[in-house]
């Protein structure tokens, strides 16, 4: 009995000091819409929004998987915050009276198959993806035919800054994919890789390269009617307009070779006629993660003719069995990349080798390859800042 | 009693005719979000959203000043529509129970100082601003460091696409300004400045110009912080850190000043050392919307050896008087450009001169002077829009 009372008190104390746990220095997060006060984050990364709803009944913070009642004030402001985030971006949304919406103070992202909120936590390395005064390189915006699709793509290319001022240097590229529910505007903004990239060729640890952000879900558009009926931000041609089995998440059989067929044959020759690139595959590499990891390895990993280097982030691996059953592969690749952030290691079931164990096999092997963890992050936007940062300092070199 | 029965009559007649004309050919919006079938327009261009909202009490479209009741079903599903609209782009929201939100099935777009939801709604003209299987130029975001502001800047920069196919020729510039309450997102955006220049330039109706699009409300930027505080997609400082009395509607005394000095002695000076411009007035040009018709007025018109060109759309009117007091104005100015939608000439109070009596009085007195009046549109962007595909053909001949 007293055991029991001792456990009672010892959870109720433990309660209290939960509540009594949310450390007051809140801030405005860095990234919300000009002006606005919420969202903000605090120093022990707790996320904290308000929304004016005086006439519901019920109002929620929807963060990593978790929803979170607010508090209503005689104002009809609600207010609550969440647990402790991992560091970096977390898509979230705000639930009132059942109806799913983006918080009014915000930004918006494309992520989970929709444009809705999403807050940037505060990290201690932030440093390589902040906006500094160093030269800055351009995200160009840029729409292109495609026969296969018989319309038009939408894709970003980044250039390094020096990009104009070298009139007849070359460079090479990397194709850099998103992952399954995000689409090409995913790199450009929560990815952070124009800053990231800017920071890195500053300091002298990346050589300047090219990156091209192309959508790996939309394979087929069929859009140029002269309806005005154009892809806008993040938009895919209408339900019926689309590839049967086309779909986000389903990878159907014939759904790496649709994009292949897009990207080998379509962007990288587009590419090459538009941009002073340097055209051969030593020069060149692919990267993705999580279903873009995949798109690299159904690819970009058979075509050791097209693509020199690879980089998969939480997407997979290769193993030196499949390496060495493809032909050319050992004579022709330059760099192989694999990386996880450390949540998704310590939680996944890896039923043959770790990718720890697969590096080091390839290495052994005499390919070079690469691991990376990124510590204290999930399947989300911080693990793939860090590993580009990581993957872009030994491309190219 | 007859009379007024019969009054009685017409008026339920025509209630229930207003009902009983929604006519139901709905279609997704060209611009939504990727997959979603709301909102949607149809050819009597009314607005239907859809809202899932099990608990609410109240849900309401606002559009144009104006709240609509939606209508819940047992799904928990709220539907209904607007009035007609005029044609094209209108900012709007939902209201749930207090709560004004964004649409979550809309794309979103800044203006009335908010990142929020905004509709297309298709437009008898709209084969101008559509996305065709034409040359594309680029649409270029970039950082530059600014001196007065001791802070990161961020503009857009769209080149024409034959620039890069021809890397010895040199071109016209144009400085494009948004509205009060937008951001230098607005012409890229909902603007669809890229594929109005491309579709004129393919046409042959436009010579190939760049546009510089810049924040014409933000003079003063504070961000070059080391904590990842940079201004994202349309950001602005925080609050502590602004200029006083800088604010975006307020226009204080030093307002046109402050962006004056940035455009004149940094964001020029940045363009044409990071571009193939014809750096002098002739090849230089200033134009703006409202708010951004003012600043052109403010700096641009008293600076003819810096801007040979001006473009007032819905933002005011130079007379021949004004003109007159400028010294140099008269020989150097190239083109004097002013619009209005039509709904505004309707409701506006001209104290002096009509825009028609400036413009014919100007064009008497020997100056370039053209007028343009948008059909059936108010103070919104399809005004806008029209007004750059008219400015632009006169631009630079």
């Amino acid at each position: 009995m007293k055991k029991t009372l001792s456990l009672v008190a010892v959870l109720s104390f433990l309660c209290v000091a939960a509540f009594a746990q949310v450390k007051e220095d809140f801030v405005p997060s860095p990234n919300n819409q000009p002006g606005k006060q919420y969202p903000m984050v605090n120093s022990e990364r707790c996320v904290r929004v308000q929304v004016s709803a005086p006439d519901a009944k019920r109002v929620q913070l929807d963060i990593s998987a978790v929803k979170y009642d607010l508090v209503k004030n005689e104002d009809g402001l609600w207010t609550g915050e969440s647990a402790p985030q991992d560091e970096g971006f977390h898509y979230y949304q705000i639930w009132v009276d059942g109806a799913a919406v983006p918080d009014p103070g915000s930004l918006y992202y494309y992520g989970a198959s929709r444009w809705g909120s999403g807050i940037d936590v505060p990290a201690a390395d932030q440093d390589f993806y902040a906006l500094k005064n160093v030269p800055h390189g351009q995200m160009r915006e840029m729409y292109y035919y495609s026969k296969s699709g018989e319309g038009m793509r939408h894709c970003f290319v980044y250039t390094p800054a020096e990009y104009d001022l070298n009139p007849t240097k070359r460079y090479p590229v990397l194709y850099l994919q998103h992952g399954g529910g995000e689409n090409e505007y995913g790199w450009p903004q929560q990815g952070r890789t124009a800053l990231i990239m800017d920071n890195l060729i500053a300091e002298g640890k990346a050589v300047p390269f090219i990156i091209v952000m192309e959508n790996g879900s939309w394979t087929m558009p069929r859009n140029a009617a002269p309806q005005g009926q154009r892809p806008q931000a993040g938009q895919r041609p209408p339900q019926g307009q689309r590839p049967q089995g086309g779909g986000r998440m389903g990878l159907p059989s014939n759904w790496a070779d649709a994009f292949k067929n897009v990207l080998i044959n379509e962007t990288i020759p587009m590419i090459d006629a538009s941009f002073r690139t340097i055209a051969d595959a030593e020069h060149r590499a692919m990267a993705g993660l999580s279903m873009g990891g995949m798109q690299t390895k159904a690819i970009a990993f058979p075509n050791p003719d097209v693509f020199g280097s690879i980089g998969i982030f939480s997407g997979g691996q290769i193993s030196v069995e499949e390496a060495a059953a493809v032909p050319g592969f050992k004579e022709k690749n330059k760099l192989i990349f694999m990386s996880y952030g450390s949540r998704e290691i310590e939680s996944r079931q890896f039923p043959g080798n770790t990718p720890a164990q697969d590096t080091e096999a390839l290495c052994k092997a005499g390919y070079n390859a690469h691991m990376y963890v990124s510590p204290l992050t999930a399947h989300e936007w911080q693990s793939w800042r860090r590993a580009l940062y990581q993957f872009a300092q030994l491309l190219f070199k």
